[in-house]
C-alpha cells in the first residue's frame, strides 16, 4: 500500500504572486540537444532490446556531454571551422551470458546509439551537415552487475526502485509558463521554419512577470545563409516577434507583454550562425542541466535536480517519478476546488516502483474548498497512476511524452 | 540602480510544513566528483590567468564528464579492471593575439587544468590509485570571440552579465538541511576518516522529515581492503551509524531522528567499493546535476538549475548570482522578524552585473513583523553585496566560497 | 647542384634469385584504410589551403589511428554491435595571423578532415552504413611554429627540406609483383565487385616465389548478406580464385601459380564480415604500416620505413622522396642495357628539396652492358625529376600519383 | 619438419658497396615512445595473465597513437601548454567465461595497460611531469572470437600462426650500423645524462656512408632548463659532439667519421625542448614506423614491413618471426667462412609457428668458401631455433630482448 498524504498548503498561488520567473531551453540550446539525444538514445535501445530479448534491459544513457565546434557566421552564409564533438556515455546492457549455449552475446548497443544520435541531429539541426559539422563518439560502457540484478527481479511483476530518489511535478501551468513554453514551440514548429527558415533551433526564452506584466527575453540564433544584411537579419527578428506578440494575444490575455529579441545585439555582434545553434562556436552542453520533465526551468516552483531524459523507463525514478508527478499533478489540478498542486514522490531503494516511501500531494483550494473534499480523489488518482506505470512507460518509448 | 524588491511571502514556514525532502551528494558522489573538478580547474585557470596576464581571462569549466570504470571489490581487497574517464571541457582563453609583437601567445591551459583536475582527485580519493585508476583527457576549447569582446570591456570596472540568466538563495538552513549537510560533512571528515578508514568518499543522505520524524537515508560506500568479512562490513556500518545518531542529537534536538545507512544491502549485495566511489563501477557523473550553491538538493524549496561549479567568477551569473543569492538571504534572514528569505536574481546579457534586471527579495516575517521595517535593511545588506561582487570573486577563487 | 650518383649493383637480378616474397594489402585492410584516409585528409587541405589562402599551408596528416568496432557476422546478414572508432591525428595550418587586420583567422581543418574521412570511407567500404558503423574523431593539431617557419621561407621559390629523412624506390617490378599488385586491384575493381558482389574490400595478398612456382595467399573478405550459406561462401571463393588464375595465365606466363583463398577457414570459422573489413572485428589500423609508396611491401627489396600517406606534398622528404625515388627507378630502368635499377634519395634538413644530399641510382646492367653508357642518362632523368617536383606534387593532389 | 632453405647470396657485402644509409629514432623520438610503450603494455598484460589465469591470454597491443603537445620551450625553462595524448588500442582478452561458474569475469587490461605506460614514460621521459604534461587514454577492446578460438587450441603444445606474414633479419652489423646503433645509446645512456643533464630524449641519428666516410647526422633535443643560454646549448651540443667522436673512434676505426648535431639551428631556432622529445610540440607518433626489430632503419637492407612492439610473444608471426629471424642471422654469420647473413621467414595462417612455410637463409660467403660446409650447420641453427622459440618468448617477456 503506497504512502500517499494529501495536505493543504497555505501559501498565495502563483498567479497572486507579484513576481515570477519562467525559462525554456529550446531544442537546438546545447543542453536540450544533449537532452534530446539521451532520450533518443534510450528509446532506440528500447527497441532494440525489446526486438533481441523480448525485454527491455537495463540501461541509462542520460549521459551525453557536447564540446562546442568553432564557426565563423557569416552574412550571407559561413562555415564551420572545427566540427562539435559529442561523446555518448551512460551504462547499457551490451553483453549477455547465453547460459544454454554457454555463451557471451553482445548486443548492438553502440551502433544502435551512434545511429539513434545521428538521425535526432538531422531531425533537430536542419541546417547542420553531419557528415562534417558533428563528431558523435560512444563511450557506453556495460552497468554494474548488481544494478543488472536489480533489473532482473523486475520481468516477474513490477520493477524494483533503483535508488532513493524523487520526482517533483506541479499543475497547472501559470499564464506565464504557457507563455513561455509555447513561445519556443512556435519559434521551432515546421510553420514557422518554412516562414521564416532563418530562425535557428536554439532559442531560449526568458520569461519574467512583474505583477500584470510580462517580459519575455529570447535568445534566438539566427542561420547566417538565409540572411544577407543586417537588415534581413533584423527583419527576420521583427517577424518572429510578430509572431510571439500574436500568440501573446492569445495565451496572455489581460498581461502586458514585452517581447525582446537578442538584446545583446549591437554593431559588433549579433546572434549569427552557420548552422542555428550555439553549440557551433564554443557553447557547451550536457543532459539534465536545462528544461525539467515538464518543459520548464521555474524557480518559483519546486523542482528536482534529476536529469529526466535517458533514463531508462522501467525502475529509474528520477525519470518515472518526476513524469509521474507531474501527471499526477495535472489530474489533481483539475478537480473541482483546486487551485495548485503539488506533487513530490520519493522512492527506497530495491523497493517495488509503485509502492514509494511517500507519494506527498500538496493542495492550494479555492476559499470556499474543504480539503477533505479533495484527498479521496486526489489519493484515488495517484493510485490509479502507481497501478498504470507500464502505460507511462510505453508512452515515454514511443516517444509520447516528452522529458524536456 | 539595481532594481530591488522585497516581498513578504504569505506562506508556512518550511519547519512548520508537514513534509520536507532534502539530499545531499557526497564529495566521492560521481556528479560531486565533477563539481569539485570543474571548480578546481576554474580556480588553477584564474591563478593562472592572473599570474601570466595580471587579469583573469575569459572561461568556464562547468562541463566535465565522468565515464564510470569497472571495478571487481572484494572483501579484503578487490581491484579495477578499467579505469574511470574523465573528460575535462568548456571553454578557456587558450592564446591570445599579443598585437605589439603580432604573434600568437598559447595560454598553458590544457596542463594546468589536466594538472589541477588530477590533484583534486588525489584530494577527494583517498583510496584511489591515480596512476592506473582514472584517465584524465582533456577537449576544453577557445571560448566564442564574441565572449571575449564582452570579458575584454570588463577590465574598466564591472563586468557585463554574460547571458539572461538567474540565481536562487535561501536562509536559514532548517533543521533537516542542516542535518543531511552535517552528516555528510561528518562523514567525509579528516577524523570520522581516521578512526574508520573503511568509510569511503561517495556518500549520499537523504533526509525526509514527516512532521517531528527524520529518516536519514544513507548511502555510503566501503572501502573493501579495510574490511575483511561482512561482520566487519556491518560493524563500519554500525559505526557510522552510532556517530551520525550523536550528531543529529546535537542539530534536531526535538526530532526523533531514524539513521538507515545502506538499506538495499542484502545477502548477494553490499556497498562494496574498491576505492570509495561508484564511480568504479559504471556510475557516471556531470557538472551541475547534484547539489546546489548552497550544497544541497531541495524539493520543497526553489532551486536553479545553473551548474555552479566550474564557471567563470567573473562575469557568469549562473556562478555569482547564485553565490550572491545564498549570501543576501542568509544576511536578511538574520534580520529581526525574519523567519526565512527566497532570494532570487535575474540578469540581463551584457548589462553590469551589479545591475541585475530585478532582485527579489521575498521574507516570510514573524507574526508580529511588519514589512516596512525590513523592508530597508533587506535592500540595503542586497545593495551592499552588489557592490562587493568583487570581494566575493576573491572568496570564491580561494576556494572559501563552496560551489556544491 | 645535385648530389648524384650511378652505380653498378653486382648483384643476381630478382628474378633469377630462387625465392621472392612480396605483400599487398587491399582497399579495405585496417592500415590501407588509415592510409586512404591520411592521403584523403591531405588532399583536401591542399584544396582547401588554396582555395582560401592561394596557397599549400604546412600539414602532415599521416596519423591515423583506427580501433576496431565488434561484429556478428552471420551466413544472410549479420550486423555490427560496435562501431569502428577512427581518430584523425598529425598537424595542420589551423589558424593564421592575419597580420593587417591584427586577427586571428582560424581554417576549416577540422570540417574538412572529417569531411575527407568519412567521403574515402562511403567509397571504400561500400557495405559499410557511416551513420552507425563508424565513428570519425579529430584531434588534428595545429603545427610547431618553426615548421611554419620553414614553411614560410618556400613560398619564394623551392621548399625546403623539412627533415633529415630518405626515400627509396625499385624498378621495373618483378613477375611476382606485378601478380599480387594486380591481383588486388582485381578483387577490388568495380566490374568484380558488380559480378561478386560478395567479395569485400579487405584483400591481402601474399606472395611466395620459389624458383619457377608463385604461390598467391589471399585473404578476402567476404560480405554475410551475400551469402546464404557454406555452400555460396565457398561458390565466392571459386569465383573469385577463376578470376585471379585467368589474371595470372596473362601476367604470369612460364609460372605455375597457385592460388589459395582464405586458407585457415575450417568448419568452425570462415571470414565472413559484416562490412567487407576485418577492421569490424578487432582488427586495429595505422598510417604506414601497410604498402609502401610503390603498393607493395617487398622484404628481398630495399625499402623506406617512412609513411608515404597523408603527409604534406610540399616539402616532406617521407612522401617525395619515396614518390620521386619510384618515378627516377622507373624511368632509368627503361634505358637499354638496364635489368633493375634501385634509387635512394636522403635529404638535409633545411636545405632546398632538390639538392639532396645524396641521390643513390644503383642498376643491375645486362651483361653487355658498360655502366659509362647509363650513368649520363641516369642523372639526366633524375636531374629532370628534381626539376620536375612541382609537377609531381599537382599530381599528388589530384590522386594521379597513388601512395600506398 | 620445417621448410629450410640455405642459398648462396651473390651480391657485393655491405662494407664493400660504395654507399650505406642507417638510421635510428632514440627512445625519446614520437614513434619510439609508441613503440616501448606498446611493448610495455603487452609485457605488463603477459605478467598479469599468468598471474591471474596461468597462462598468457591472446593480445595485441602493437596499436598506439601519441598525438603532439604545445609547448614553449624557453632558454632556462620554459612549459608546456597542452598535454601530449596518448591512445592506447589493440585488442586484448578483456573477459573470459568462467564455463563452471557460468559467470563472465573481466581481467584489469584497461588498469594495467594504462600503468603500464605510465610508468615506461617515467622512465623514458626524465624531464616530464606526468601529472600535467601527458594524457594516457585507453581504447582496448576484446579481440576478436576467432582469434582466441586459435589461441585456444595453443595451450596444447605449440602455437598456430596467426596470421600470414613474415619476418626478416640480418648479420652482422656494418660499421656504419653498429655505430648509429650504439651511437644513440651513449646519448640515452645514464652515465651521459648525469654528465649532461640538458641532453633530451629525443636523438634520431642518420648515418651516411659513402666510402670509407661517414657522416652522422644527429638530432638531440635539447632540455631548455639546463641550458640558460645560446652559448650553454651551443657547448652541450659540444660535449655531445665530442663523446660521439671518441665513440667513433672505437667503432669505426679506419673511416673518416664527421659528426653532425642539429644542422638546422639558426639564428631563429634552435632544437630546445621542454621536456625533452618533439613530442611536446606538434610531433606525432606511432607504433612501427620507427626501428626495425634489430633497432635500426636499413634501406639497404631488406627489412618487414610488421611492427615488432606490443604484438603477443606467443603466436604472432609479426613478432616472433622477425625476432628470430635476427637470432637465427646472427649465428649463421659467425660460422667460419660466412661473411653476411639474411634471413626471412615466412608464415601460414593457422600452422604451427616452429613449422614456417619457408624458413629462407641467404649467405654471403667468404671467397674460399664452399656453401655445402655451410648449409647443414646453418640449418641445424635454424631448427634448433624453431624447437627453442618458448624460451625467444620469455626473454621477450622479460624485455631482455628488445624490440625497437
Amino acid at each position: 500500500m503506497a504512502n500517499i498524504v494529501v495536505k493543504k498548503l497555505d501559501t498565495t498561488p502563483i498567479e497572486e504572486r507579484p513576481t515570477e520567473i519562467v525559462e525554456r531551453k529550446g531544442l537546438g540550446h546545447p543542453d536540450s540537444i544533449c537532452d534530446g539525444i539521451a532520450e533518443s538514445v534510450s528509446a532506440a535501445l528500447c527497441k532494440m532490446y525489446k526486438e533481441k530479448m523480448g525485454t527491455i534491459l537495463h540501461h541509462n544513457t542520460d549521459q551525453v556531454e557536447l564540446v562546442g565546434g568553432h564557426a565563423y557566421p557569416k552574412l550571407g552564409g559561413g562555415n564551420m571551422v572545427s566540427p562539435i564533438y559529442i561523446l555518448l556515455s551512460g551504462r547499457a546492457t551490451m553483453e549477455i551470458l547465453d547460459k544454454e549455449k554457454n555463451e557471451i552475446i553482445k548486443l548492438p548497443v553502440g551502433t544502435v546509439a551512434v545511429n539513434a544520435a545521428r538521425n535526432y541531429l538531422k531531425k533537430v539541426l536542419r541546417n547542420a551537415d553531419l557528415e562534417k559539422d558533428v563528431v558523435v563518439d560512444c563511450r557506453i560502457g556495460q552497468g554494474s552487475v548488481d544494478l543488472m540484478d536489480v533489473f532482473d527481479r523486475k520481468k516477474t511483476d513490477i520493477p524494483l526502485a533503483n535508488d532513493t530518489s524523487f520526482g517533483v511535478g506541479h499543475a497547472p501551468f501559470s499564464v506565464t509558463e504557457k507563455l513561455v513554453f509555447e513561445t519556443e514551440k512556435l519559434l521551432n514548429s515546421d510553420e514557422l521554419k518554412k516562414e521564416l527558415p532563418a530562425v535557428g533551433e536554439d532559442i531560449k526564452v526568458m520569461g519574467l512577470r512583474e505583477g500584470k506584466k510580462i517580459t519575455l527575453t529570447i535568445a534566438m540564433a539566427v542561420v547566417d545563409r538565409y540572411v544577407n544584411s543586417v537588415e534581413e537579419y533584423n527583419e527576420v527578428k521583427e517577424k518572429a516577434k510578430a509572431k510571439v506578440e500574436e500568440l501573446a494575444k492569445k495565451l496572455a490575455d489581460g498581461y502586458e507583454v514585452e517581447v525582446c529579441i537578442n538584446t545583446a545585439d549591437d554593431d559588433n555582434c549579433i546572434f549569427l550562425t552557420v548552422i542555428g545553434t550555439s553549440a557551433e562556436m564554443g557553447d557547451d552542453g550536457s543532459v539534465g542541466r536545462g528544461n525539467r520533465a515538464n518543459g520548464l526551468i521555474t524557480p518559483f516552483r519546486p523542482m528536482s535536480m534529476e536529469a529526466t531524459s535517458g533514463k531508462n523507463p522501467i525502475n529509474h525514478i528520477g525519470k518515472i517519478y518526476n513524469i509521474l508527478a507531474n501527471i499526477i499533478a495535472h489530474d489533481v489540478a483539475e478537480l473541482d476546488g483546486v487551485k495548485e498542486c503539488y506533487v513530490r514522490i520519493l522512492s527506497q531503494i530495491g523497493k517495488p516502483i509503485n509502492e514509494p516511501k511517500i507519494l506527498d500531494i500538496e493542495v492550494i483550494t479555492e476559499d470556499n474548498c474543504d480539503l477533505k473534499d479533495i484527498e479521496p480523489k486526489a489519493k484515488e488518482i495517484a493510485e490509479r497512476w502507481l497501478d498504470n506505470i507500464p502505460e507511462v512507460r510505453n508512452k515515454i518509448i514511443n516517444g509520447e511524452i516528452k522529458t524536456f
